[in-house]
């Protein structure tokens, strides 16, 4: 047996399977093997229940190699990505004329000229983002351009402040989705925190089976959305043009005072409203490496495609809302009285007013794809734990996935689904991440200085300028209504990260000290040649099968190993003695006596007298472990081992072997 | 350093010290030390304060060979067995006439025939617990002679009835003391279950400081109430003697119809009633070790005093409740009625008063001497887990006391510390222990056939069959208000019982199969010589400090150890294997490839095929251990040692060595 080993280099040995057709190692060179599917194979009935179940919900595993099969074309992409930010197109108009309605219905007319400068905002932002997704193709936009411009402790602000966004676009969305069925069907109204919660799950599972599927999932409504609001403003434009006299059918516009004056802070307030259309556009930055290659070039493309519809929607539905005399009610959206002054009462109207709908509650689902790909970032530059980087069976970041998941039930089961009580704490953050990312980018030229380095500087630091505007006024103007809570959870999640990679780093510091000089190995840290004897010592409470083969197993280590007993009585401890020497009488016993009852520190101080006498080898510790078939069983077996564990814990050098003893009873 | 292990037994070398007041193993002999009070002494803060607190609370450990110091004198073991068998005299004679009232004043003078009548079998019952006490001088009481005499299975029964009394004695008797205070107190009523949890917490510490120094604490009011009841029985059976003409003051006795017949089974139920001045017998015959040797001639002498006392206290009582024409009341117990009687409103009145409460409460300390005591018989025998033998600091079975102080603390929550809603689940059980024990010195009788063995028989069997009428009805009578519950406890702790017994034995059976041939034991398991090499794998993630020591202690076990690297990329793996190959040449590394990124499966692959090339030898799985500072740093580390121990616990012969890193920030 001992000699087969003996000089040949034991990686190399061929793997010996039991039957062909079951192989789970194939030999692909030298010391190199590669893992068949069948090592996924599992081997119990619980096992092969619970794959099934994981097969049904989410999909059979995908291998690492057919990753470019699991890209988003463009196509897929806009309608992930987009649902977001075409949301927006939804209720932008109507936040701008809310707050300008405060200043009287004359005021609402301001509204085309702030779209202008909105729709010129946005063209800013995408502009830098066109560029920080192609200077950062690994994903990651606002973090990875600030990490690498302005240093990590900055990208820590845009990391906490991006994923408290992405949380509440979940349960935002989701809200709001659920609140258009409750209205429908007020029945449902208390159950809507349930309903919500099933919403989530929903586009948790869906995205646990994969990008690729969960655009496909997600990918038509977003589309009967822009078909459906495109033609509505097309027609509502084209039968202006041709003169039309059409005006909102509920509402008579009269000039009515506001109660406010139109001041320069009104019009700014309802340009930061406005401005909340431009949430999502950090989305697709987050996530290049989910499109197929060439990513960045496609990413760009989908996201300037995503800029023109969203520009064309936003600023179609401002104008149409003042050419029609719409003024925003409780009661209805304004995009229900375009639609319903466009289309009248027909069955057009009832898909815009769907797909609408939809659109809103999949909103959700671009931050399913944003959130866990920055995570998967984060997770590869240590500033978040490893485990977010692993990719699950469908290739998704799982992990990510399943937090997003979970944060956002939590937040909607908290704020009990209310949109009312959710929409103040949110959009401050997304403001936050675009400014940093602008002031990154500004860095970023004056490094590298391409060609028209000026140009694209001066173009964020402007970009800069009103986010940072925006940023500040959203914050100030919701603080009280419940920004600051976001706030407060930004700042929290902020010092976990920081603590995060502050550890990870020190971790790095002591583990890689003298890296570079390890060479005899054994030699250098326990000062012994391979294979030759360190302290071991076998603390035996009882003579018996599992610790006669942890003696055994010691004798294996070293042929010095030494058993030690502890009694508290001497007369115990001399008739062990004898046992011991007749059961085996090749391994020393010493033998404790502790007079005051205590079992762990005397062995301790044994331990601490063997460690002294050879400073600066290793000691190993060998206790018997008795495996138990129940839990309960384990209260009854294996004390002193876990009592010594815990004691020994904090010792230096010094290693715990438990040797499994199976009870099959 | 390797050199002078060689040839020498390392058991015996010389454990060298810091300093030499700091010893803390002396050698005693060869491969002998003893440890000295040193080893106790704590090396952190932490420990020092907590050391410090123990002390204070339960004062400092004593060794086990001054024992013998710690043992219960007669005069104190009196105090603190006799508390709960003495405390029925308080309230026996009641609960007699409580039952015949129900028949009409005029069957209350059956109530002395019937004290007589307990009085005969408390005879016989401690006359068979005086041989049972010598017969069983290690304690277990009833246990013990079932489980010699009738077998474990039915010994359990006894144990678990006895558990569920002993919890219910100390429950019942302090929210018996609690009442006694809140009629007095009432505003302390609604604090009744805390007073009460409180109680219990005192003499859970208390009893932790050990047994003699709670006979110490605890002996004096047992002694008062001895003086000062049987003064009060004494000086009204000479003044009734003496022709004084005593009648209770506050009541005429007029014949009274009863509402029901006087039939046996009336008397029969007034005897049971009164039996309950039986229990506290077992208390004994349960912890014998606790008294001085010789400690069975000690045991019989002090039940032999306490049975006389509470012999002549309950007939005493009875004759002088009778004489006095008392009945019982509401609002005045039969006790104060006569020490009214007797002594008027004087003071010695109070005196009787305050040491009845006092003895009501101290009944619960009789519990916390036997429970413990019979728990560590058991464990000995193990049908109860090991933890309960183990003495503590004190040499107080700690663990049973803690127990029960808990158990009982829970009962009095659970019930709200109400008497009136505990004292139907209680005395069941100890006349199903007396019983069993009868029937077991029958058998014990029968089996040895000592001199006089038939009269003793007779004698056993006599009250065996007794015993057991008072058991059936006392559990019939008292079943649907409450015995039930007590009754499935029982049954639920039988069970327990039975689990941990059968558990024991299988463990037992596999550990003992073959003891006695291994002699070559490392030859004998593995096949091997000792310290030679066998299967070693390493599975690496990075290269690192941690890992490299892992490495190289994997050396130190065997020249053969390889290293094995998962990966989903095989770029990845190439660029690892180059790394390695530079800083670890001279430990062989074997590349997996894993295509869906599954990282255990392969690995077990792995581990199983390196197994199937050594049949029946060892496979020792080395891993690194990040030994962290912060509990929260746990979950950025070792996940693959966690999820690798998981999947290899049910692997026969494969054993995990974690090699431990500290990390230090």
């Amino acid at each position: 047996m001992h000699e087969t080993i003996q000089g040949t280099r034991p990686g190399d040995r061929t793997i010996r399977l039991t039957r062909p057709g079951e192989q789970k190692l194939r030999r692909i060179g030298a010391g190199a093997f590669e893992a068949t599917i069948n090592v996924l194979r599992p081997t119990t009935r619980l096992g092969r229940w619970t794959a099934n179940l994981r097969h049904v919900l989410i999909g059979r595993p995908i291998a690492t190699a057919d990753q470019a099969h699991e890209r988003l074309s463009k196509f897929k992409a806009l309608a992930v990505f987009s649902s977001d930010n075409l949301s927006s197109s939804a209720y932008a108009t109507e936040e701008i004329l809310l707050v300008l309605i405060l200043a009287g219905t004359g005021s609402l007319n301001y509204s085309v000229p702030i779209a202008f400068a909105i729709a010129c905002l946005a063209a800013i932002v995408v502009t830098s983002y066109v560029q920080l997704v192609r200077a950062y193709p690994g994903g990651g936009g606002a973090y990875a351009v600030t990490k690498e411009n302005l240093g990590t402790s900055t990208s820590l602000v845009i990391g906490s402040t991006l994923f408290v966004d992405y949380i509440l676009t979940v349960a935002v969305s989701t809200a709001a989705g659920v609140a258009a069925i409750t209205s429908a069907a007020p029945e449902l109204y208390s159950a809507r925190i349930e309903i919500a919660v099933a919403f989530v799950a929903l586009l948790t599972l869906g995205n646990l089976r994969g990008i690729r599927e969960s655009g496909s999932l997600f990918a038509i409504p977003p589309y009967i959305f822009i078909l459906s609001f495109g033609g509505m403003l097309g027609v509502g434009l084209v039968r202006l043009l041709l003169g039309d006299d059409l005006h909102a059918a509920t509402q008579t516009r009269a000039l009515e005072e506001g109660t406010q004056a139109l001041t320069l802070f009104l019009l700014l307030r309802a340009f930061s409203s406005g401005a909340a259309a431009l949430t999502g556009i950090e989305a697709i930055a987050d996530g290049v490496p989910s499109f197929k290659a060439p990513e960045a070039r496609n990413a760009s493309v989908t996201l300037v495609w995503m800029a023109c519809i969203l520009g064309s929607f936003f600023i179609g539905t401002t104008i149409l809302a003042t050419q029609f005399d719409i003024i925003p009610a409780e009661d209805r959206t304004v995009v229900s009285q375009i639609a319903s002054t466009v289309f009248g009462d027909g069955p057009l109207f009832y898909v815009v007013q769907v797909s609408t709908a939809m659109i809103l509650v999949l909103a959700a689902n671009t931050a399913f794809a944003g959130l866990p790909t920055l995570a998967s970032v984060m997770a590869r530059d240590r500033v978040m734990p490893t485990q977010f980087a692993f990719r699950g069976d469908r290739l998704a970041f799982s992990n990510g996935i399943l937090v997003l998941g979970a944060a956002s039930s939590a937040v909607l089961v908290l704020f009990e689904a209310d949109t009312h009580k959710l929409i103040p704490l949110y959009a401050f953050g997304v403001f936050v991440a675009f400014t940093m990312s602008q002031a990154g980018m500004v860095v970023h030229w004056r490094r590298l200085r391409t060609p028209h380095w000026r140009a694209y500087l001066a173009l964020n630091a402007l970009g800069m300028l009103v986010t940072g505007v925006v940023a500040v006024i959203v914050g100030a103007t919701k603080f009280v209504d419940g920004a600051w809570l976001s706030m407060s959870a930004m700042g929290v999640l902020y010092v976990v990260l920081w603590s995060i990679t502050k550890h990870y780093e020190d971790s790095n510091d002591q583990l890689g000290v003298g890296l570079t000089d390890e060479r005899s190995i054994a030699e250098h840290f326990y000062g012994v040649s391979s294979g030759r004897a360190h302290t071991v010592i076998v603390p035996v409470e009882q003579i018996n099968r599992a610790v006669l083969r942890t003696v055994a197993y010691a004798r294996t280590l070293s042929a010095q190993a030494v058993a030690v007993y502890v009694t508290d009585e001497r007369e115990a401890g001399d008739a062990f003695r004898r046992q011991w020497e007749e059961s085996v009488p090749d391994v020393p016993l010493t033998v404790v006596e502790s007079p005051y009852r205590s079992l762990i520190e005397p062995l301790m101080a044994f331990i601490e007298g063997m460690d002294r006498t050879q400073p600066g080898q290793a000691v190993t510790v060998v206790l018997p472990e008795y495996v138990v078939k129940r839990v309960w069983h384990r209260a009854l077996h294996n004390q002193l081992g876990v009592r010594l564990k815990k004691a020994l814990r904090s010792r230096p050098n010094t290693i715990i072997v438990e040797v499994p003893y199976h009870l099959e009873r």
